[in-house]
């Protein structure tokens, strides 16, 4: 595979081994195998067991490696193009979303969730609790904080908690007229709920995208979705997501 | 700082440091200033060097603080909106571009560009070199890929090198028509010249965005660019970005 090498910069030694590293998965090895132990790699390669892993953490980032606890290191399938931002705007859980409801809580977001909102800090809002699966695997988890004010004829009476709650109050936002959405992705640590969900440890990085929706002249509703990102390519616009970032060998196993 | 806590689960020694650390930034400290060494932090909340370590670690994920080589650990700035994602399509170097040319060479792109391209691999094309600038700080570098094929009436004589030619190599892609465009956004770690520019270690955890520019029924371009992911959100829509990971407080200052 060739490097595109600009300008010539001193590298430093895991980075060259990190290179040398993913010519070998690619030649050597296939997606899903068990790569040799620490050890056995660093005397392959003549380089110190530190310097070993600083390039395995690298490779791990850019998702050519996976770590699991009890497995070992693995040879990561491609990253999966997971579709975030579309031209047409709706609500979450009209039409086709890809998303699952789990539950629906009251209670008060973090400060920052309700300043985005415009509500006093401390005021309870609705929150709704989602899971997306893609190819099989779950890759993301959502928080949806809905202010009362967003829902005003809903009613407890018929479903008070769990999935048939989220839904309930997912169908009451849709009478709002939405009138606009935006988003902002950036880099976050996984929390320990959300880590257990998605088959991570806590504080592994993460991508966190948040939506904000508009009706009514204010933010109606804020998602803070946390979407795993050894696994997951984000997709924006209308054709299927970019691969670049593997052989052409290894994408089409 | 509220935290909402929808299932109760158990969290990590360092998970809980973190969230007290970061109670601790909010009210102690301000933008900019340095901590503690890690030897008095350890002590005054009494864990372990490793605990805190990972604790440290975590918020430099979520961007709370940065880690500089000679200046220590401070508290970062809440990080910057930077939008990606316009509902208008333009071609690279037109408009109000936000990216400055500084190079562009010829040279055979990695072999997932060139698979990306529909190119024979090995076969050279054009990589203009840009970087972006944010609030007075650079927070992108950017490889933009152009096979000799989407600028056929190019030539080499007034301009063979440097942001003059990157220039020329733009005004003749403005030539073709362009049908669409779409982005993909992913985990990366900073390759050596890109961390150099964007003043990062090699390796740091990146924002990769690629971009595909259709044009004649085709991929007529490719660009890979390389995001800060510590100071940097991405936004995508017209609205101005949304701030929700920082304590009211801090935003303001």
């Amino acid at each position: 595979m060739g490097t595109t090498q600009l300008e010539s910069v001193p590298e430093p030694k895991y980075w060259h081994l990190k290179t040398v590293l993913s010519e070998a998965l690619d030649s050597e090895f296939s997606v899903g195998e068990i790569l040799p132990n620490e050890r056995d790699l660093a005397a392959r390669f003549g380089v110190a067991r530190a310097t070993l892993r600083q390039a395995l953490e690298q490779l791990e980032l850019e998702g050519r490696l996976q770590r699991r606890r009890g497995v070992g290191t693995t040879v990561a399938p491609p990253r999966v193009g997971v579709a975030v931002g579309t031209e047409q705007h709706d609500w979450p859980g009209s039409g086709d979303d890809a998303w699952q409801p789990v539950d629906c809580v009251q209670a008060a977001p973090p400060a920052g969730v309700a300043a985005a909102l415009e509500i006093p800090s401390g005021e309870a809002v609705h929150i709704v609790r989602r899971s997306r699966m893609s190819h099989g695997q779950l890759v993301a988890t959502e928080l949806l904080h809905i202010p009362a004010a967003s829902v005003p004829d809903l009613t407890a009476i018929d479903a008070p908690s769990g999935p048939a709650r989220a839904r309930a109050v997912l169908r009451e936002l849709q009478h709002l007229e939405l009138e606009g959405q935006d988003r902002a992705v950036e880099l976050g640590s996984a929390r320990a709920d959300d880590a257990r969900d998605l088959d991570r440890l806590p504080g592994a990085p993460v991508l966190m995208v948040t939506t904000r929706f508009f009706a009514e002249g204010r933010t109606a509703a804020l998602s803070v979705a946390t979407y795993r990102a050894d696994t997951c390519r984000l997709t924006f616009g209308d054709s299927p997501g970019v691969e670049i970032h593997h052989d052409p060998e290894q994408q089409a196993s």
